[in-house]
């Protein structure tokens, strides 16, 4: 990851020790996101030593073939991983990328197909039946590699047999606004899907599967990361039934989703496979890159870096304001009692925040934690970085923001009230105007977000 | 601190480990409420050979007269302490306690006034005007101690000459319904009164002034802890006539209040006392006890049973239900991957968070913190206590509540929906059907809340 705009953060210090604070936050972040580089991550894990299920054990057993596919926003460059290491071995190959970033991808064997992302249409259906064509009559001695990103759920949407993809759209935006949980509608999608729900885990038995997953999901939840396509599935069509009951939505969901339904509470189509069905027998699934990565990478540059350091928690989640409010909570004591470390201290923490959106302006939620923390951060010498590591944080251009002891007073001295822009969800025009968000571009890869805390 | 109910909050463990995990939290939470104590907490700094300004050096240097004053929820206590250390070499005293508490206390030199809480009245006002009485033609010699903890800004009421309680009062409301920050608020009422904001200092010049202080203000700022009548103070006049003028409120104010703003503007009345002013030459403002002690105490508790122990910070601030997730996401980090620290973990947090009401039920920031911390814990040995140290979590009976890895369990096995609860806000009725409010009564401190997280 570069920092586009580096100079201008390290400038925007008041003082030489925050200047100093900065740069090692930023090179701190950049070393999170390095960690998690999808291809690197691939890299690691099929020439590992160490692992438990380690690659090299399975292509040693001669496989007769090695089948890549998968999908996501990362698959691509973890497509070139792979050709890296296992090249010709690969028999054949069949990933699906976001539309317009395929050309960006240098593969010989395995070929790439896009996909529109967020919202799937026709390309979309084709190209997972390319996957699903690839994964015909395969047998026990052939090896199956599957490269799961975020961002994966929409790339690879295949819908059951009889659903249409207008209905499963449509019952998707009746759900959210509905109220459903992300669970509730899960469960709906997975039943409306031949390749959710570990579908996919099912369509290549009995080969062996090693599925290569870049968590986009807090506490790497298995069966939610793209839908799941290699894990069991412990919903059923009852449940899926129960929460279109529950939302009043039987009627409105449509024709096709209804008679799928219906089949599925009769039997006569089967259910999404459970753990312990034979399906998983000869079925990994490897997370090789997830926020954890990133915030142990940044917890070791802080130390390399001089400071005492603390990996607080990857799993953050919250309205992120709040969040920020106990950034500064940890900065402050920090700073005046030595605690929970000693000073130069660094906390690292990790997870992704959510905004619920009242204003008008335009913001983000890591820039709406920074600006948050800078209004509770005292004066001391102390620096806050909040960074999405897919470089895109809301529907701004910045990845992320920096703030330190003195944002306050600049901000004030711009005339720009920080309630104000905080109140309207404006947190993006307020630290573009500043020049404190982080510029990087899209990073190519996403495993939420990393937060730095740096005290001197 | 005595937990009334223990005995039911270790019985609803569903697992010996559990079991231990919330005696032990429990204690914890015990120790921490101790160490402040008013009346342990005066007796320290009373007896201290090590503080810098040290009580005992000021009586070695024989002062004419020790005159003993202040007002709080705590201070009937802490004079109790003062009698125990300076018994007769204290001339006079009057501290004022809230109504109905003054037969608790037995004292000989020291007489203590009643005056409601939270809302002052007649009697606040004879009260305060006792305390002046008493700080009358003070020497050089004489040595004035002051007794100050949480609602001695209520207690200690002395409207400046001219201006009405019932004007004061209005104004207040008024400035809470038009939305003004606490600060501004505290700006206004400082100028209309003849003690906050330092005026009880300049009331003792120039006599020695040693205020011992019993913090319930999260950051322990000395301005604003009992409106800081011993502390200098930073706003004027003029900011008070701004923030009416900003609300649109200089009409609707009160005569009373109008004429005094003026005449302070116009330099006819005394500013309130600014920092380096020759008032504050011989005022000396200790903190005898804060958040820090009670967290402080906690962490050594929990190293005393064997925990990994991390203080993360005192000052925790912001909406109940996302610091609760926050304290989840730790505990869950801990009981995953062993960071922050490994296991059996204790952090302790401490601070005080709020509640934004949506619902109808009953519920209290720690309670609701707790209710919403249970939602998003994983299934580990892990226990989650929230606790009010005052003993008084919202307009419940309760302190605040405990939680475990099973505690959702539970409820669904009782029938209580968390979500409906959460969003409800009535988390004392949540915690009360389960039966793990925790129980304590006054605590006859307060220092704002502590929170403990233990995984094992």
């Amino acid at each position: 990851m570069r920092i586009i705009n580096e100079q201008v953060l390290r400038g925007n210090a008041r003082s030489e020790p925050l200047r100093s604070l900065r740069e090692d936050a930023l090179n701190i972040l950049c070393s999170a996101v390095e960690a998690v580089d999808p291809r690197e991550a691939v890299f690691r894990v099929l020439t590992s030593e160490k692992k438990a299920v380690c690659i090299k054990d399975l292509t040693i057993n001669e496989p007769s073939r090695i089948i890549v596919t998968g999908g996501g926003k990362a698959s691509g460059r973890m497509s070139e991983a792979v050709e890296m290491v296992l090249g010709n071995r690969i028999s054949e190959g069949i990933v699906i990328v976001p539309k317009g970033t395929k050309s960006s991808f240098k593969l010989n064997r395995i070929q790439l197909a896009e996909a529109p992302h967020p919202i799937p249409d026709e390309s979309s259906i084709e190209a997972s039946k390319r996957i699903f064509s690839l994964l015909t009559d395969l047998e026990e001695s052939d090896l199956v590699l599957v490269l799961i990103s975020g961002g994966g759920s929409s790339l690879m949407t295949h819908p059951a047999r009889g659903v249409s993809l207008e209905d499963i759209q449509r019952v998707t935006t009746l759900l959210l606004k509905s109220g459903a949980t992300i669970h509730e509608l899960n469960t709906v999608r997975k039943h409306l899907s031949a390749i959710k729900g570990g579908q996919l885990a099912r369509r290549a038995y009995p080969s062996q599967v090693v599925s290569l997953i870049l968590s986009d999901v807090v506490g790497d939840r298995l069966d939610v990361i793209a839908s799941g396509p290699t894990s069991p599935d412990d919903t059923t069509f009852k449940d899926a039934y129960m929460v279109l009951k529950k939302y009043g939505l039987l009627e409105e969901a449509g024709e096709s989703i209804r008679r799928r339904l219906e089949a599925g509470l009769k039997g006569e189509v089967p259910e999404t496979p459970k753990s312990g069905d034979k399906t998983f027998r000869r079925v990994y699934n490897l997370i090789i890159g997830n926020n954890f990565t990133a915030a142990h990478a940044a917890k070791k540059e802080a130390e390399n870096l001089g400071y005492h350091s603390i990996l607080l928690s990857t799993r953050v989640e919250g309205e992120a304001k709040y969040v920020g409010m106990v950034c500064a909570a940890i900065a402050n004591e920090i700073s005046s009692t030595g605690f929970p470390t000693g000073r130069p201290a660094a906390v690292i923490l990790g997870g992704e925040t959510t905004v619920k959106v009242l204003g008008e302006g335009r913001g983000g939620r890591n820039q709406e934690l920074a600006l948050s923390a800078a209004m509770k951060l005292d004066a001391y010498q102390c620096v806050i970085a909040a960074l999405a590591t897919d470089g895109v944080d809301g529907p701004t251009d910045a990845a992320g923001a920096i703030i330190d002891s003195c944002t306050i007073e600049r901000a004030r001295e711009a005339e720009l009230s920080p309630e104000e822009y905080l109140s309207n969800n404006d947190s993006n025009t307020f630290f573009s105007t500043l020049g404190d968000t982080i510029l990087t571009g899209p990073t190519g890869t996403n495993v939420n977000d990393i937060l730095v805390i740096l005290a001197a």
